[in-house]
């Protein structure tokens, strides 16, 4: 069919193979079979396919062509489309073609991130951005998450490490880049259910003031603290990162930058510049990119309203208006494919429980977005920075890297 | 004197110390004496000071108002200012207190920084500002460089390391980041008098070809190159790095940034992501800053015409537009400063024997510049980024940074 000349008039039953061919090269040929809604059935290249799609309705087709991001994740979610095979397989065959074919100007990429970033969060809007995602139900959360409740890149440092062993070792490797010492004050902004201040009190014996406005997550955080007798050293306020005063010996923020959105990277980098002692280390985690562009459209609709994913470039806005002076920052783009691929394997497991309790869309949503999150990693879509810094005129700073890495031995504590 | 209403007319002799004073608070009243050509002396603060800048004339008064950067370098080189005490002590005093002093906006400074990038470094231009600076003279720069002829910041990863083991630490290094192996193609951008390319055949097995704009430093570096046998192994072009041609494993550039100049940073990341193989490494060693700024004006009229100096957020320009992924980020910023003063001290040491071959005010400018370079890396003005990058899509990249530190007993080879 796809040597069907384009001026020829198109049958009914000829159009649709024909559409779907000039869509999948848009998409940049993905390695997988489609499926039609009349049960004919072909390969998009002659590479061997990691998955079919099959094109459930012909209206899935339709949506696909006016608005393929937003159009995939809807029709996946609502049933017009349906994966079969692999489901992780297929999303990473997807999203390495799409990616491979994105070119793009970057300019132009570059001015359209910008100009999406004037849409300002509000602490308002902050707030119901978050509680969209995390005042879901922790017991949700439970079902799949690590025992500690991390909802963050995991560090798997040792070849075979399980996901909660890969969360230790993350919390671990925070705490040793910000060289935390007993008796240290630590301000945490977007501290999800806790386990990193949690860590940093019971581990590192620091004191910890955790901000969250997840009520959820803040009330779950304030029990694990008084269950493990730290309630006098660590505390949760629900509040806004813009509600931090005070002051610390060390500033984290893991995985909230994602959630700030550019417009607002400079008054976060004034609360630290404030907060922060003169010998000070500030540690940020955070999602990012290669290269500046708005975030996704399904996911900025469904799963992270308000949300914008920085290049290093705009995350400059963050440390450059303060002079803050970057120490180091390291790549776990890969680290995070695994993490997300680990949350699938444990959603699956469960996915008749998410079902029975939230309903099919529900489950078929989540699935999309912790295999498209994988796929994002692999492909080289996303990035997984974190960034040491500190004042501009701190010399008290470690001349090399050894003390990250005091013994190959593994985790601290 | 600093009481006296600026109301009142001041009398000639009046005058100078009221101006000194006026001129010292805009550079943040550093921790220095000020002698002026009358024999009056006072201190700038009433903390220590760590040194005395004597007015030997009063036209360096007028030179410094209507000129500071530029107005300073050429009085000391001329003998108007001179500086009593350990130079490097009054170097490091007066850059901290100008450096916190100095706020300006920083979308001020981003835009000029911008702007004046707009002057482009063709190949003509590129070739005659680096022969200004590395052309002078083999022997001069052996009197008090290391013996490798490195010139660029050491790694002093032992704390009471010589600069010649920190810059053998430093050439470890690199070659460990870019996880280089036996047989591999290297292709290396502005390559000094060849230490780093030498040491990478000799030691690590690479075969190389080292691209620089100096006769004087290319012609040392093949002598060297057939001296040790390895002129089979590494080949040193005359030539820009416009030039750069052929396919590598991996790919570096330590200490040529700061020559490229904003405006060409795509240009090199282009050459970049053409020559470096799929699963290739780069490394760029640059002299950075901590926020945009334009290069001091006397650095750019004397020493380093053509340069800027790039904040992370610029360096954004070599590898966005390309979309690498940058792997790892680290601030050697103190090693820079320990390695100038190291520089410094040495030169002192052949002091007599550089006035008598190029005269009394070229010793003066170079004690300025290296001083002066040692003092804004300790104050936080400058930064040293070494960043390892590779293709968006290369998933065939070091999983943590085990592979950088394999034992902590020292130097490779």
């Amino acid at each position: 069919m796809a040597q069907t000349p384009q001026t020829e008039t198109l049958s009914g039953r000829e159009a649709g193979p024909f559409i779907v061919r000039r869509l999948m090269k848009t998409v940049g040929n993905p390695e997988i079979s489609v499926r039609l809604w009349d049960g004919s059935e072909f390969d998009v290249t002659d590479r061997p396919s990691a998955g079919t799609l099959e094109f459930c309705d012909r209206r899935a087709l339709l949506r696909l062509l006016t608005s393929p991001s937003v159009g995939f994740g809807e029709c996946y979610t609502d049933g017009l489309l349906e994966v079969h095979g692999d489901f992780l397989a297929f999303m990473n065959a997807v999203t390495r073609a799409i990616t491979s074919k994105r070119a793009g100007s970057y300019h132009r990429n570059r001015l359209c991130s910008r100009l999406h970033a004037l849409r300002q969060n509000t602490p308002l809007r902050a707030t119901r951005n978050a509680r969209h995602h995390y005042d879901l139900d922790n017991d949700f959360y439970r079902l799949w998450l690590d025992e500690r409740m991390v909802y963050t890149c995991a560090y798997f440092d040792k070849k075979d490490a399980t996901l909660a062993e890969a969360q230790l070792a993350k919390l671990d490797h925070v705490c040793r880049k910000i060289d935390l010492q007993p008796g240290m004050e630590v301000i945490e902004a977007g501290c999800g259910w806790g386990a990193l201040a949690l860590h940093m009190a019971e581990h590192y014996g620091a004191r910890v003031r955790a901000y969250n406005v997840s009520r959820a997550q803040v009330e779950w955080a304030r029990a694990r603290a008084i269950e493990r007798g730290l309630d006098d050293r660590v505390r949760f306020e629900l509040a806004d990162y813009r509600n931090i005063e005070g002051r610390c010996d060390r500033f984290v923020s893991v995985g909230m930058l994602e959630h700030v959105g550019l417009a607002n990277y400079r008054v976060l980098g004034d609360i630290v510049n404030r907060v922060l002692s003169p010998n000070g280390l500030a540690l940020v985690h955070t999602i990012g990119r290669s290269h500046p562009r708005v975030a996704d459209a399904w996911i900025r609709k469904y799963i992270f309203p308000g949300g914008h994913i920085p290049s290093l470039g705009e995350m400059a806005e963050l440390f450059e208006p303060n002079r803050f002076t970057v120490l180091d920052v390291e790549n776990l783009r890969l680290h995070y494919a695994r993490t997300c691929a680990a949350w699938l394997r444990n959603f699956e497991a469960v996915s008749d429980r998410v079902t029975e309790r939230f309903g099919e869309a529900f489950t078929r949503m989540w699935r999309l977005y912790l295999a498209g999150a994988s796929a994002g990693f692999r492909s080289g879509t996303l990035q997984l920075y974190q960034a040491v810094f500190t004042h501009g005129d701190n010399n008290a700073v470690p001349r090399t890297r050894a003390y990250m890495y005091p013994e190959e031995t593994g985790a601290a504590g």
